[in-house]
């Protein structure tokens, strides 16, 4: 790669990075200012095969002290054997990307994680492969029920967790991973062409919620900036233009 | 604005968001892979006035039950005009940015928040309007040393809060502000190129500990991610290059 195209890539990354004067002073007028319609504030269900989450979350064992919360959040990479329960993955649903309310007629969701204009534009996907009583498999996401709902196996798609995460092994022994995907309209539709930077730091408002989830259940987490979108997409059956890979974090239990 | 650049715009800010195959594929070699000098894990201290944090964290009222504060962390943009304390202060800097370790000869620091790579590469600046034993004034936080040095005074620069955050005056009443800003080649040493998608998720990363650390301390904050950012530059004094704002959040009481 010649020095002048790296310079050039790198002014263009910095540049994406900034609240452009061009968004300040732009005549710009997104869909919502257009008054088309409001996309759906959710995917619709795939499949007829729901799982009710358990919510009785005054059961789980919470280090509750929040101080000790901050300190002992970190990284990890290396997983026990030892099942997630199905309390302590629908705790970090919840923690992620649950719903607390509704507002106006279906006009935004309130969330457990704040989100630019309420937009909330993720959608979670799971690849379950050790969490007592749920079968192996992927899995999606529905907040509004606080339900999951069974997709199909892995297996039969042939596509490793590796792979997925172009190369990193050590998330095979994750017993759940956590896939979020962006339906970028969902955003766009009130940001327009200036969505996608904020969207961004909304996706790691989401990651930095399951770390300290994962902290308080002494679960383990390791956010995941690469992946392989086609795999990913495969996997789980998204158009990757639509709706696309944003970030991944497998979960494990550390004892 | 005409549709097919809204059309191109749409497309190069879907393409950002993704983990790119360019990026897999790539003969790219970051500075470090070609073993150029790492730059410092810190911003060095801009004046010789320094004000030491407490850490006596034990002595907050700290709402220590990790599903109320998901419940009740919220964006608030409404403030009273009850001084926030330096311990509080404190607590909420040591939340998002603390160092909590320095691994290797100077090689990372592990902090409140995970980073790609443990590049850290954000500084937080502050302007103070209403906090008790802390003069008016912008300052620069200082991780390493968990202090605050005073830059100057807010009003010399003769430019408002409002005026930072284009158009937001609700934020005037905040006790704090906080302006995140980055130093990008502290992650482009390590990441080049592919640096500065991941950089807005780890931003996401401190400015959800922000939250949930005020809604731990029954403060309101409400992240901003549209901001101005040469006014912000000029009143810390930032060359907007090498350093330019990414994320604030005002900060105040709720009673």
């Amino acid at each position: 790669m010649d020095e002048k195209y790296i310079k050039k890539m790198i002014t263009i990354g910095r540049d994406f990075m900034k609240f452009s004067e061009e968004q300040e002073n732009s005549d710009f007028e997104s869909d919502q200012q257009l008054k088309k319609p409001q996309p759906p504030l959710t995917k619709a269900p795939m499949t007829d095969s729901r799982i009710d989450l358990p919510k009785n979350f005054e059961d789980l064992e919470i280090i509750n002290d929040f101080t000790r919360i901050l300190t002992e959040r970190k990284s990890s990479r290396v997983y026990t054997q030892t099942p997630v329960t199905l309390l302590q993955l629908s705790y970090l649903l919840w923690a992620t990307q649950g719903v607390k309310e509704i507002r106006g007629q279906n006009y935004a969701t309130i969330r457990t994680v704040p989100s630019g204009g309420a937009r909330h534009p993720f959608e979670t996907y799971l690849v379950i492969q050790n969490v007592e009583g749920l079968e192996n498999g992927c899995y999606h996401y529905l907040p509004m029920e606080h339900q999951l709902e069974y997709l199909h196996s892995f297996e039969e798609k042939n596509i490793s967790i590796t792979t997925t995460l172009v190369g990193q092994s050590w998330a095979e022994k994750a017993a759940v991973v956590f896939y979020w995907s962006i339906v970028p309209y969902r955003c766009e539709w009130r940001y327009g062409i200036f969505a996608h930077r904020p969207a961004l730091m909304d996706i790691g408002h989401v990651g930095e919620n399951l770390y300290l989830a994962c902290a308080a259940l002494e679960l383990g987490t390791c956010g995941v900036a690469a992946y392989d979108g086609d795999s990913c997409a495969k996997v789980f059956g998204l158009d990757n233009k639509e709706e696309f890979m944003v970030y991944t974090s497998p979960v494990g239990c550390l004892k």
